[in-house]
């Protein structure tokens, strides 16, 4: 098993992605490489955690799960590596692992600074390159996690998604992600609706955003009227506001941050 | 052989493309996953199934090629596997494929019901990563197409890429996609030409699009002077219209569904 | 070892990326591919080249790198390969490999003439599918350079990037490159302030760019104050203009052709 996955804020176009993959292939050049995303909003932590959460899980254990957004690169935040009953997961500790790791077992965290298994030259700039994907590489020919350092004293960093509230039979959530369908993905998973709705609401759901009401809980984005909004399930457990064969971001004109309530519909 | 391609519409800033091979490399961490494209226009089926037809046929033999533009996804449409003489495909039955396949031999087409081979619990809206992806990654473990269903009885859908008319010597056409160097490529073959306007027109060719006139058959882009539009047989055989270094969409302003002329020069 | 890296022009959404994939493996279905970057500006050169030359090196020895950008295709420029002692080249002779090879020792230059190593039948537009890909992976299956084809006569050509002026302790440079974080790269690298400024420049160090003054060289992105604008000696060596949490580009309304001033600041 050597397969190393990627989640960063470099872009496709510059030469930090090629030369953060060829720092790993010069070490391990049998590594399977997956790319998970480059394109995490500059220094958006946020994001990327929450991009990485919602797919690492589906790759086979013992893969190592790389994260790079990392505006404080080279500044006092700590090079960190945690293991899991299941994965490896190697980056800053900003947060940017957090949304992932918070749902394995973890049973090390282990500050990097053993200098022998990154490149021979450090820059304070590009630690990706010079620090996080050669430590994959190395955790990919069986390197143990002890190897890279003492455990980390204090954290790791943890950055919650605001939880939505449920009180009085109304759930009030918040947009956390717009994907590129333009689906707006909320932090209201499906036990908050039935913890705050109770377990027969699915017909009777009353969604509101922007002045907007969507009425019920559809299965599928065509199961509404092509251009009609529709609060749904997704498919990472999250309820959505998705527009059949539209986008919702544009439609409703609503971003990351949008409040959302949903209530039962009076009968 | 355990190639797998992806075309897609899932861009690349999500967690879904990551979270779809996470599910195949589960399966066969072996599998090679080369991507197509992940920029199909969200939904778009028929630009989806020209890239794919433009580039499956370069892949050996006993190649996967999975394609997922699925607006219907969860909806009435039916989720298939088609093997062909040189390769297997995967994807939803709304046409994505077809372009793909009515230029293959095909074997057999098979409905997609055995749900041993799909993820646990398969969401209604996200196949490529619960349907056809496991799928894919089945299909290079050496599983047989027939395991995976029964025969598909009616269908599958193909959507036709309109054909040009060849009538008194005048070949009507159409754009029918824009590539990202701004070439404008047509419905229209080297064939439809010499059928249309016989076996020497190269050289005497006139090819009119939004009121420009463009005179002749150029070998190569450069062919022309810079900033001039020129009239190419590409490497997918289709005529296009291109700039000599610059965007013939731009400078042309035309798009997908523009009407194009061809004709001999009056001598 | 069998890594192909790739960097083109060709975008993400079209077929061409996978069609030339597709030829790679269809000749070594073993191979390894990596993207630098497909996300050149079309027909641009010097920034392919820019970006190849940032990465190339932190691949293992003996990978092959290919590059397209490709304006002149089936025109008069030659299609060639280049040995150097650790690396082996790829691409059109038209200065995008320059970059990379003049950092490395040249073994020979050969002209790209043995169809046998092409694919079938090479169109006059697309030589990435039908040469260049091939030709890299037939090197990967161990052909011998000199299989190829004969010494290339003349040249290659090469594109030098414009060097900084260095003159009575003032440094006179250019951006080349603006990235995806809006960084703005000079072609001013560490050994030219030396020369310039003196050993002891890095606390006295002022840099003028569109009439804006930065004081010091800075550590890190972050040493500054949100929103301030640094200098800083970034990962590939050269003198690069940033803006902590920002992007430098839009903060300071500058881009690739810039003039940037460095001198010592006034005690």
């Amino acid at each position: 098993m050597a397969i190393i996955t990627l989640t960063t804020d470099f872009g496709l176009k510059d030469p930090y992605l090629g030369a953060m993959k060829g720092a790993m292939l010069s070490i391990n050049p049998k590594a399977t490489i997956a790319d998970i995303s480059h394109l995490i909003t500059p220094g958006n932590i946020l994001e990327g955690a929450f991009v990485l959460a919602g797919a690492y899980s589906y790759f086979p254990d013992g893969a190592v799960h790389v994260g790079v957004a990392d505006p404080g690169v080279g500044g006092g935040r700590r090079p960190i590596l945690i293991e899991t009953e299941r994965y490896l997961f190697v980056g800053p500790d900003n947060g940017l692992l957090s949304l992932a790791v918070e749902r394995e077992k973890v049973r090390r965290v282990v500050r990097l600074t053993e200098k022998k298994y990154f490149l021979k030259e450090v820059s304070s700039t590009f630690h990706g390159r010079d620090i996080f994907g050669p430590v994959a590489a190395h955790l990919t020919l069986g390197v143990s996690p002890g190897a890279f350092g003492d455990p980390l004293k204090e954290g790791p960093v943890s950055i919650g998604i605001p939880r939505p509230s449920v009180r009085n039979g109304v759930v009030k959530g918040t947009v956390i992600y717009v994907d590129s369908f333009g689906n707006l993905i909320t932090n209201i998973k499906a036990g908050d609706l039935t913890a705050g709705l109770g377990p027969g609401y699915k017909d009777r759901l009353e969604a509101e955003i922007k002045g907007f009401a969507i009425q019920g809980l559809s299965k599928t984005y065509s199961a509404v009227a092509k251009g009609a909004a529709a609060a749904i399930i997704g498919s990472s457990n999250h309820m959505e506001i998705a527009v059949n064969q539209g986008k919702a971001s544009e439609v409703l004109g609503a971003q990351a941050g949008e409040g959302v309530i949903v209530r039962l519909a009076s009968p």
